[in-house]
Parts: structure tokens; sequence; C-alpha cells
């Protein structure tokens, strides 16, 4: 982890950089907004997968972690970190992986959103004096999973859940069709969608006797757009802490926040084309490509110097398993690449540094 | 590694499943082609990364590997094979992890397409007493790297190798643009176009008396539709061994020839909008929709019943990092998905298996 481009001459590539200082900045931005708000923060952790990334933003004040996986879970209990959501679906065969960590001492928070599910839970818990604390997915946009605030299957899953001897631990939502957005006001609108769904929710739940401590809602694009979260207890987010080129465009960062690149090398020329040919393909760069579907398509990736500054005009924008073409944007009308000009930081085997759309799964300490 | 319904219940999902049989048949069937032709072949190692699928591609008759890093040589290197192509362009920033392998007894070739590159290998060859085996690269279809057949610079660049003390090995080249394709004829003329092309090369260096001994082609595509080969030493190719989607597009395999697939959860379903959610995102499936360009695009994926047979009328339509959206495939003029009728894998936590379109770098073994 480093910035400084004096030490990054010599790092063998393509590698992952963090800006620490960017991370920083970005997870202080972020507790301090919640805060505010008057919020926990349960930061997503599956965005980095990185001990020190998560150390950075506990130190900052968050409460707990997210996880999309019980292995991601696993990893950061024997860090010392017990307050874990497992935020996706509980099924059946994966109880046992759960029951061993909470006996293990992990407070864990397993979740539902179907009264089949919910029995599964009850069942085995019963079954092995486990009493699980189980949180229920809210349905706020239709984007994937959950049960919609109003739905009746909403009292059918927690009186199944409470009845059976399970903690019932409160509802949560994410609004991940946030990220399809790119207006300041229809992300402030989506955010309060977000939060009255779910405090909607647990009204509900409160009104039937049943309790229902937390109330969960949380997206980066939403979390940095919130202009109250009442009835909220805590927010979640991942994204934030390095940013990308997908909420550059969605309008909740500037290419100056993204704090993850690529360092790449330049292997070879093309000159007739314009292309560059670099170390750096779909391998290193990730496969997603985030914003293709958004009003500005960054390709692969924007590109940098060595010190981070973009170099404006130049995109990679082609990319196989571990070779990335780069290349200058074309205009609209213009069927053929322009010619690089004399600036062209490819034109001799510098290292030109890709901004990365994406975090990867091969950080430093992952 | 298995293909038997019983034992895989009990597998954690998500988990790539490779079909054996259906491995060795593609492996079989590769090599009994580059046979046919009378040429050695030379599997790209990359697709899986595996050592027991290496195995078996050497146990049928593959003569060396080719591979995309220099990470790749190392650990194949430590498997104990020796000869391996590095078959991206050689920087200076590398030569040394390529000297460490040489020195260890790595039979390693390397790849240039350019004067700078050649010359930074002849120096550093020089400064430490070693002769680099080089290949040029050939560009024969305008796709990515390499120097096309009749350019100048091909003199240029051989001998500089030539006299600067290396070993010039031969000429190689990548018709990737074969990936585009999906008639017969198209294939067989891209097949014929690579060869060509290669040939070509090869013939002005030899015309210019300097050595060529390997002349190297090859991607699945046109290794599986070439209809002669005269001239060419070697073929390379790496998707065969376990087939994709994209493939089956482009026409060289059937559904019943891909070997890998993932073995997925249901978690959870919303009804009304007919979809199941499962626990393959792409995480686990890949970002990498291969076959959205194509003319059949199957989102994420086919899906199958644990027994592999693809069940007609579902795809993988929708992920997220770790959840994946199962539906009915939407017909033209449908603007919703038709409900999940009977026969619907779904309806229930049942395990399908969705067919996968590209290996993953988590399979055992890797």
């Amino acid at each position: 982890m480093t910035n400084h481009s004096q030490s990054l001459a010599s790092v063998d590539t393509p590698a992952a950089i963090i800006d620490t200082q960017r991370m920083q900045h970005n997870i202080h931005c972020m507790q301090t907004r919640m805060d505010a708000l008057g919020v926990r923060f349960r930061p997503h952790v599956k965005t980095t997968k990185c001990s020190p990334v998560v150390k950075a933003q506990i130190a900052a004040g968050a409460s707990g972690i997210t996880v999309s996986t019980l292995k991601e879970a696993t990893q950061f209990f024997d860090d010392g970190i017990t307050d874990i959501l497992y935020a996706v679906g509980m099924v059946a065969n994966k109880l046992p992986q759960a029951l061993a960590l909470r006996r293990r001492g992990c407070d864990l928070k397993i979740l539902t959103d179907s009264a089949d599910s919910a029995r599964a839970i009850v069942a085995f818990g019963a079954a092995h004096g486990e009493m699980f604390e189980v949180w229920i997915e809210i349905d706020t946009d239709g984007h994937r999973s959950g049960i919609r605030p109003d739905e009746p299957a909403l009292l059918d899953v927690a009186t199944i859940l409470h009845e059976g001897g399970a903690c019932l631990g409160g509802v949560m939502t994410h609004a991940g069709s946030s990220y399809e957005l790119n207006t300041r006001e229809a992300l402030v609108a989506m955010a309060e969608q977000e939060r009255s769904g779910c405090v909607r929710a647990a009204e509900r739940l409160r009104q039937a006797g049943l309790p229902c401590p937390v109330v969960s809602v949380g997206s980066t694009p939403t979390a940095l757009s919130a202009e109250n979260l009442q009835g909220v207890t805590e927010v979640r987010a991942g994204v934030y802490v390095f940013f990308d080129l997908v909420m550059h465009n969605v309008g909740v960062c500037s290419t100056d926040d993204i704090a993850l690149s690529v360092l790449t090398t330049v292997i070879g020329h093309q000159a007739e084309k314009g292309w560059a040919i670099v170390d750096a393909g779909w391998m290193a760069m990730s496969r997603d490509r985030g914003t293709q579907k958004q009003q500005r398509d960054f390709g692969y990736g924007l590109v940098c110097g060595i010190d981070g500054a973009v170099i404006p005009g130049y995109i990679l924008g082609g990319a196989n398993q571990e070779h990335g073409i780069l290349s200058a944007r074309r205009r609209p009308g213009h069927r053929h690449c322009r010619a690089l000009p004399d600036r062209d930081p490819t034109a001799h085997p510098a290292q030109p540094r890709l901004r990365h759309r994406r975090a990867v799964s091969c950080l430093p300490g992952s």
C-alpha cells in the first residue's frame, strides 16, 4: 500500500495499488456522515476482503461488519471481529457452518426472507440447542431478494422465528437498484424509499407484538444520499472505501476519490491503430464492465500517470485474459482511433497506471 | 472431480464441478485431430491452471505447454514440466524472472514483437551470459499483438535477436478473432489465414538466412476447423479442454461437451417475477458475459439438473457478487418472464446445476 511514484517503479506488474490517503479519506467521510445522521455503520467487507482495510474501518468507528459468504465470516472472526452479519439468505445446508461459528463465540447474525428457510433455521436450532439471531430481509426496490414491507409473509416468517425460539434481531434491506441512478434527486428519493420501506416493515412487526431492535439499510449510493435516517439504527455500505468508476458515474465520488488502481507495463504497440498493449488484462482489471450500461463507458479503465493523475483522452478499451489494449477514446463520428499525441504515455515502455473500476480480491493482505 | 449426482448432494455450494469423462473426451478428440494433421500440440494452461488437468493433456500426447504469466510457468515447472512457452510479449522488467527459471533448468521460450524488446532481451542475455530462446509474435488477424507477416520489422527484429546471440526459436500467432465467428466456412477460412500468415513469416525468415524451426499457430476455434496445417509444426489451444457456451455459439462444441459447471443452491424466490435466487453470483460464475455479443445470449449460464442435463427454457439471467437470479428465458415480444411451469427445478430448494461459460481459477487443485 503506497502512493509514492518512486517505489512503484520497482513493483512487478500487473499490481493492485491502494492509495491509503484516499482510502482513509473515504472511510473518514462515510463515518462522519453516519455519526451526523445518528446511526451505527456496519461496512460490507466483500469489497476488499482485506484485514488492514477492515481494521481501518473499525478504528474509524464502524460497529461490526457485513459479509457475503461464511468463508469471509470465518476469516474476519479469526481476525478478532465478533459482530458479523451474513447478508445472504440462509439455507439448510449452510446451518452447520453458522452453528460452528456461533459455538466458537462469533456473534453471527443470519438472514431469511421465506417461511421455508425460517422453519429450517428453527428446526436446526432446536435440534442443536442453539438460539440463532435472525434478521428478515426486506425488498424495498424490487431488485433481488426480500419480502416487501406490506406483504403478509413478513409476519408469518417473523412468527415462525419468534415462536420457534430464534432471536428475531431485526430487518434489513439493500437498495441495490441505486447503482442504476445518476441524479442527486433520484438518489435522495431512493434513499428515502429504502429507509421508509424498512422502517415500515419494522413497525408492522412491532405492532404485532414482535421484537425488532435493528433496522438496517444501505448501499454506497443511498448511504451517501440519505437526507434523514429516522427509524434506522444502522447503515451498511462497501464500495465507498475505494470507490470506482461506476460510483463516479452514479455521481457519488470524483475520480480523485478512487483509491484503487492497477499498475501495468506497456509490452508492445500497434502504431497504426494507436494501440499500446499492456500487461493488465481482465484478470488484473476485473471482467466487470460496470460502466458499460451507464451514460459514460470507461471500458476496462481510465489511464493515469504513475503519480495517479488521470491522463485525459485514453481508456483501456479492450482486454483479454492477460493483455489490455490501451487507446485514445473514440470520438463520436470518428470510426478510427486518433493517433496518439506527443503526450502519449505509451510511446515508450513506461508504466501508465490504470484507474480500476472494481475491487479485486488480490489486494495485499487479502 | 466427479459427475455422480449422489455425491454432489453433499458438496458445499457454490462449487465448480468438472465432468472428467467429458474432459477426457475433449482432450482425446483434440489430440487425435492434431496427430492426424501431423503437428505437435502445446495446450494453453491458463484455461485451468490446474495440475491434474494439464497432466491429463500431457498423458494424451501434448508436447509442452503454453502459459500467460511467469507465475504459471513457475507453478508448472515446479510440477515437472520443462518445455514452456510464455506467450505474452516480454518486457525488460520481467527478464530476471525468466532468467531465474532458465537457470533452474526450465526450457522457457519467450516472445517478442518489437525491436525495442528484442534489444532489451539481447542486452540482458549478454550481461548475464544467457542464450534466451525467443519466438517472434506474428499478427495474422489484426486482433491484438504481433508483426504482420509482410512487415519489414519482422526481419529487423529477427536480425537483432540472431546477431545479438539469442536463439531464434520460431514464429507464433494466435487468431483470437476466430471467437467472433459462427459458421464453418468462416472458421475454415480463418484457420487458413492463421496458417498461411504464420508460414509466410517463417519463409521470409528462412529466405533471409535466419533460423525458424518452429511455426506455432492456434486458438480453439481454428484448431478445430483447420483442414490442413502444411508448414505448421505445432498448434496451441486452451478452452477446448472444458469448452463453454461461447464455443457452443461459435459452433465448435455442443452443450454436452461442456465439462465445467457450477453447483448452486436455491436460497429464495420472488414468485411473482418467476425468479429463483441462487447462491452462485458472478464470483462463482465469472463476470465474463462472453455470449453477450453473440447471436444467442446465455446470460450468466444455462441451467442443468443435478445430473448435468440442460433444463430447456431457463437461464441465470442476473447476478450480483454472491447472488444469482435464475429465471425463464424471455421470449421475443413478451415483456415479462413466463411463470415457472410445473417442471420448474427451482420451486423448492433443490440444487440446479448451472452450465458455466468460462473456467474459474478456483478449480480443485489449481
